[in-house]
């Protein structure tokens, strides 16, 4: 069994690092903050004599040997990086429950076939580089070391720049090498586990994902002097982009979501007619076709709205993930470690997009759900018991046992 | 005559202060490069033998003395501060004109019973700190000093610690003293003038303003996992309060305008449901009672959001000016000058705020327009032509002396 006293007691040290009054996290990616999370998480994995390698994009990998040489590793892991606003467990606890699975190996004395590694992925979340999840998705092959490199913050400062600022631009190759098997244990993120009693999510997919930056461009000018018809104001064509992508998820109930989640005026002042707005916009949905469909409607939308209120356009889509089924082998391997445990399980597809999603692609792979109090994440208030942390890291020791070999 | 190309030069060096690339200006109140300006009109003042006095809100006085002891100033002068991408003639070519007026006299060996002030005004503009000619707003008794120290940026910087920090707050009390008269040149801000092929607009009243905060609370959540029936999203009610605030302008045909110029979601993360927004509204009218049923329409309106969308909403208003009739006297002066120099000139209402309508509650007060090319202000491209700026600086002066006595 593992030790959920001690996994609680990490999880709550990590949460003081970059630690809000509302109780949640401020981490954002790539920040002093975050490199003083991967600081702490380094001396935790020397303490636990893991072996720690850094890759070009800053993952984070701590090797604890297998028995028999020249195998490649079973991995654990998830993301120590949170929302600007976020809470103390999305990412943190299947990293750190990585860590607890190692330390309890050594407390049992157990060796395993397989070296087993914990991974920590960079710019999971994706709010301040977009697209989410690069990091393993350069893993993955999905982009190339370049095209993540040149992604730029609001700021301008470009993600390679920001990696060899805070000291972890690592000499490791990102990716091209064998993972016997991949098992990231996260959160749910939400309301279906608690809902129903359950403690145990085996997640058969991940949901497919389209995020989009959307520029509209109109005409600056005096908010007194201006009389209404001759504006051209980019925020009241927003207002309408807002409400079209509200509408396109709400079109394809039950399971589709839709959401703008940044939006800036330019230039923000009280007593100018906004010339030019940035907004960004998501969709996701478990079916391609739908995701099609929802493209198609935004677009189209958009070309409407921008004619009518006479506004020069500019849609990029940023991101572009299709729709991920997990590996049935590793899938059954926490089904067994959930049975085995005696934990009320079910099956449930990923609202939320994670490394595993990319990992997937290169490697045999799985996740495993914790339920999280209302459903609530990427907020503050985000909240776990120990007793779900304990539940989901003792079905990540078995089924991780079980692909290593004992 | 004055000097145009004197004052065209100013105008322009002035502009370097600030300067954008696109040829605007941003001189924001009482930041450093507002410092700069200040520093450089005090220096033109200085050069031309005129007698300095800061007060206690940073409004600048520059004094030329009269021939009679004891008399009241005519006054001159609008602001140097600028929109965040404004352009170099609004507010500054009311207080360059004044200097140039002053010059003028010198070269001319003009001596004038009354004195003769030329002023520029702390935070005209109102989009760092709101409200607008707040430091006008203090002369006249509008607001106390404490009430305008005490406002607050969006960083949470206080405005009485800011003109402090830039070494402007002043040892003269604010107000409170005699004005024999007030004159304030401007551009109009508007297309009037340059669509009629006018020179001078013979300013006969200011509209009224209404300005409000508005704070939409929801829930933050996870864009991915949230179901659409569960968010309350607090973007897409903010979108239909900018539709709404739109519709109240719309509604109120031809001379109403209504903008929400600044929005802002929280956390404004491109996977985070906002669960907060902050935006601004204004309208304008020249009729109180249609500011009243605008009002009126605003609170019922976003009430009936909130309701619907499950938000929270807080609505302050920051900002309630009547429409302001100028005097009669004063409005003669400027429209005999007019008339004197050969200029083509109509009556005209102001769209825009000016300091002239605050110093109208305690002095007699007018004000002369100029064009500006299509009507564009709060703009970087905004533009007018040097002899636009001679013909109002002219008609200026014309004003000016018949009150001040020669
Ligand atoms: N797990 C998680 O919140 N990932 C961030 C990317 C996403 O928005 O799905
Ligand atoms: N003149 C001018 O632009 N004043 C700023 C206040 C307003 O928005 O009317």
């Amino acid at each position: 069994r593992i030790d959920g006293a001690r996994l609680w007691d990490s999880l709550m040290e990590m949460g003081q690092i970059g630690g809000t009054p509302k109780g949640g996290c401020n981490r954002l990616t790539l920040t002093d903050v975050d490199r003083r999370g991967r600081d702490l998480f380094a001396r935790w994995c020397s303490e636990a004599g893991l072996a720690m390698t850094v890759d070009a994009m800053g993952n984070m990998f701590a090797r604890r040997a297998g028995t028999e040489a020249g195998l490649p590793p079973v991995m654990m892991g998830s993301h120590l990086d949170t929302q600007p606003t976020g809470g103390k467990f999305d990412g943190v606890l299947g990293v750190l429950a990585g860590l607890e699975v190692l330390r309890s190996l050594d407390d049992l004395n157990i060796r395993t076939r397989h070296p087993i590694e914990v991974a920590n992925w960079t710019n999971e979340e994706g709010s301040r580089f977009a697209p989410a999840m690069v990091a393993s998705g350069v893993f993955a092959g999905a982009y190339t070391l370049e095209q993540a490199y040149a992604i730029r913050d609001r700021d301008g400062k470009a993600l390679g720049d920001e990696l060899e600022r805070i000291g972890f631009k690592g000499e490791a190759p990102c990716g091209g090498r064998a993972i016997r098997a991949m098992f990231e244990l996260h959160i749910e993120q939400g309301p279906i586990l608690e809902d129903e009693g359950i403690d145990i999510g085996v997640v058969t997919h991940g949901q497919g994902q389209r995020w989009y930056e959307v520029t509209l461009t109109g005409f600056e000018s005096h908010a007194g002097s201006t009389p209404m018809p001759r504006r051209r104001d980019a925020l009241v064509g927003a207002a309408k982009v807002v409400e079209l992508v509200n509408r396109v998820g709400l079109d394809h109930p039950p399971l589709a979501v839709s959401t703008v989640g940044m939006l800036q005026p330019y230039p923000g002042s009280r007593n100018v007619i906004p010339g030019q707005v940035f907004l960004t916009c998501e969709f996701r949905h478990p079916e391609e076709a739908v995701l099609v469909a929802m493209d198609r409607a935004l677009r189209d939308g958009i070309a409407a709205i921008a004619a009518e209120a006479k506004l020069d356009v500019e849609i990029k889509q940023v991101f572009d993930y299709p729709p991920v089924p997990f590996d049935e082998g590793c899938v059954g391997a926490v089904r067994r470690a959930a049975e085995r445990g005696g934990f009320r399980h079910r099956d449930i597809v990923s609202g939320a997009g994670h490394d595993a999603c990319y990992i997937a692609r290169v490697a045999p792979t799985a996740m495993i759900f914790t339920p999280c109090v209302g459903g609530i994440s990427h907020n503050e208030s985000e909240e776990i018991s120990p007793a779900w942390a304990s539940a989901g890291t003792q079905v990540l020791l078995h089924a991780v046992l079980e692909i290593a070999e004992v």
